[in-house]
């Protein structure tokens, strides 16, 4: 049996491509696999709090030695990391917006990128080389795209500043096994996306 | 006589190294051009609420075609965005977030990122073909950084999802002219820091 954790990005409720992603993702998952169990975690619609002044000098203090204010400084945070860590598979459905992620989802990563929770410094102290300390997990990014063309050879992988950087900052955790499907194409509407969602939908079903 | 937008993305107030770049760029600045003003954005400890349903739905609608509720979804951005292009000079204070920028940052820059207000399709509709809509204006971007090596060609230039990505989605927007100044190697404190900031805020009095 194995958990799996739903992350929804998009800023959209009815019409958000990325989430009838995660959706259809669920149905097909839940199929074949009918043992494992869904949490889900919105980071869309109901906002994430930034980081803040108190939660960086709680983060670097040692969880013995903080006091009830570091403490409170870091209790979402804390959370967040628990259940992240508590999870053995993630679907992450976001759109990209201008290029990159959502503010609301860069909020949680910065709340769950936590030193010597999710990574830590080889050495013990900066060093500029960080060990992810998550083991075991995969990540599904569902992606939803205005234009396309954003592989890394494509015509707009210099722009893509998106799947580039969730694949490399959850990589920083230890989450190495990303599979990215994307559902391009929506500015353009019509037939080409209606062939691209037909498309995307069935490769979904073959997870 | 030119207005300048300073615009702070820190978390921190007291502590933040940003912030104390953006300072010292204004007491320089004003020396130098004592009759030009400056306006304070702050995207950082005030929250900038993240686009929504309703934004998205606005944003897009012609502007004589707005209903009530469309004119609602995009008044703070039009208050932004107002205030962005009224501007010559931006000196926008970021630090790097696990090696972006922070989320109020993000928020800002897709409220001001609109359609026929700062960027365009070329052809007038989805072309993927951007043009900035901003002419005559100019960039400074003070950020500030734990590590160090995140120029193109350098050790961490794969990792600046930061500097990379700002210069990139303002450009989208005409804003072509960016000097970029990083204070590096706050992680490391001690004398590395010390060294580090000596030489930026002199380089800050060059300006």
């Amino acid at each position: 049996m194995n958990k799996v954790l739903i992350i929804n990005a998009s800023a959209r409720k009815e019409r958000s491509q990325s989430r009838k992603l995660t959706q259809l993702f669920q149905e097909n998952w839940k199929r074949k696999n009918p043992n494992d169990r869904f949490t889900h975690r919105e980071v869309g619609l109901e906002a994430i709090p930034p980081v803040n002044e108190e939660w960086i000098a709680s983060a670097f203090v040692k969880p013995s030695d903080r006091t009830t204010e570091n403490q409170l400084g870091v209790a979402l945070s804390d959370e967040l990391v628990k259940e992240f860590k508590e999870h053995d598979i993630y679907v992450l459905g976001t759109p990209m917006y201008n290029w990159s992620i959502p503010s609301g989802l860069k909020a949680y990563i910065d709340q769950i990128m936590r030193i010597n929770e999710t990574w830590k410094f080889r050495s013990g102290k900066p060093d500029g080389d960080y060990v992810g300390l998550l083991k075991n997990k995969k990540m599904f990014i569902l992606s939803s795209r205005g234009d396309t063309g954003y592989g890394e050879n494509e015509k707009n992988g210099h722009m893509n500043f998106q799947t580039t950087y969730l694949k490399f900052v959850f990589g920083i955790m230890g989450v190495k096994d990303v599979t990215i499907i994307s559902l391009d194409n929506e500015e353009f509407g019509g037939e080409i996306f209606e062939n691209t969602k037909k498309d995307i939908y069935q490769k979904l079903q073959r997870i």
